[in-house]
């Protein structure tokens, strides 16, 4: 999927929800998380006690210019710190077993999250370390949990996946985009020339004994015009359609 | 997020969309491809010409075990060969420019693509080259496009990132888990534990003299209850809380 529009790259303005990785152990997946981020509108990143310390030149180089586009990343040394201004904390992991919590699909808790945003909450995204997930005193934090729906044969989510996805539903909750079909750059041709292409279609046919089954003829033709129909020419395809019909007649091109 | 449940892993059954890369470059994002697939419950990939040849053992690597766990890989020349037992093709790309094709957000070919699946319909997914994306030629071959809306001045996704979005609505539009929210392992307290406690609650508290505003107690304690319901406890949290009021009070734990 490429198509950047350079001219619309900006600092991004701090909206949105905070992400914060707690103890995150690969500079790569920490620049993973910040292109997921920032494909899906979400500019500001947070980070607890990074193993290999900060600034990381493969979190550079993995955020494919992400890094440089986003305000700074922040850089503390304990979680309370990290989310200490903001109104609620989402923690992102497998279903607690001993604590009390809501848990919420991606999906749901987006809806949440812009709920709370309309309100003036400032929302966090809290995602745990690579192999060990996020600790029982993290989630504790936390008003709510995401657990993402995966296979659950295979549930295992590289972190920057997770932030993908939880972020991609924020967007998407938020989304402007008609759900529905759309279609290409060509409008549809209009009824009159598609009637006026089925009528020579037939004549070119009749002319050639192409309805020997004579009381097949009007089935064959009602099934000729639906298929025609589905394919939803525009006026340059329903030329390009008796172009070929003249060929396949013999009939000289204009 | 981690979590997954060996005991459930299997080598799945060929169901749901076929993932078709074409062309692909680096062995890492194709088993980043893999892994997201399987994260979502999609296990047949096939690869037109990639650069490396096959097997890649970076994209082994890359994969997590989805690689071994899937049914192997198999490998074409061109995307004709690789879609031709399909019945309906989604191009995952940037809007197309001089093409009529029906373009969908990944959300809205999801619930597409389990309609046609319903009718028996075999689905592939078609993703292009990293830096390239794909050729027009493949384009032309699908029934419909698919663009995921991202920020338009940071829309650059990577390829593992696209296949799992694709892969993880298609999952969605199956998904039976509540959206709604759940609550923990543990049941909510009674209303007649909760009511014994704010009973007693105000009780200690009237005693030392907490209400002196007296025309404010009722909204005081209204105030008080509607926080405490709030907190939606359980009975254990409940009996926690009644040790707090005692030891608060300087009255000897049992």
């Amino acid at each position: 999927m490429t198509g950047t529009d350079r001219s619309q790259l900006s600092t991004a303005p701090a909206r949105g929800p905070v992400v914060i990785l707690t103890h995150p152990q690969m500079g790569e997946n920490i620049g993973a998380a910040a292109r997921a981020m920032l494909n899906c509108g979400v500019s500001e990143l947070r980070i607890v006690n990074p193993r290999d310390g900060w600034p990381n030149e493969r979190a550079e180089a993995m955020s494919a210019g992400a890094l440089a586009a986003m305000p700074p990343v922040q850089v503390y040394a304990t979680t309370e710190d990290a989310i200490s201004d903001l109104n609620f904390i989402y923690a992102t992991t497998a279903r607690p077993r001993d604590m009390v919590k809501q848990v919420m699909t991606a999906r749901s808790a987006a809806a949440d999250m812009r709920a709370r945003e309309s309100r003036g909450e400032r929302i966090g995204l809290l995602f745990g370390a690579e192999r060990s997930g996020l600790v029982n005193e993290d989630i504790a934090l936390s008003g709510a949990v995401i657990t993402i729906p995966l296979n659950p044969g295979f549930a295992s989510l590289n972190l920057g996946q997770a932030v993908l996805l939880v972020t991609y539903e924020w967007m998407m909750a938020g989304d402007r985009t008609a759900d529905t079909l759309t279609v290409g750059d060509s409008f549809p041709a209009t009824q009159a020339s598609m009637t006026e292409l089925y009528r020579r279609l037939e004549e070119e046919l009749e002319d050639r004994g192409f309805f020997r089954a004579r009381d097949m003829k009007p089935t064959i033709i009602r099934n000729l015009r639906s298929m025609l129909v589905r394919a939803g020419m525009t006026d340059q395809e329903v030329k390009t359609f008796h172009g070929i019909i003249s060929a396949l007649i013999g009939k000289k091109m204009k």
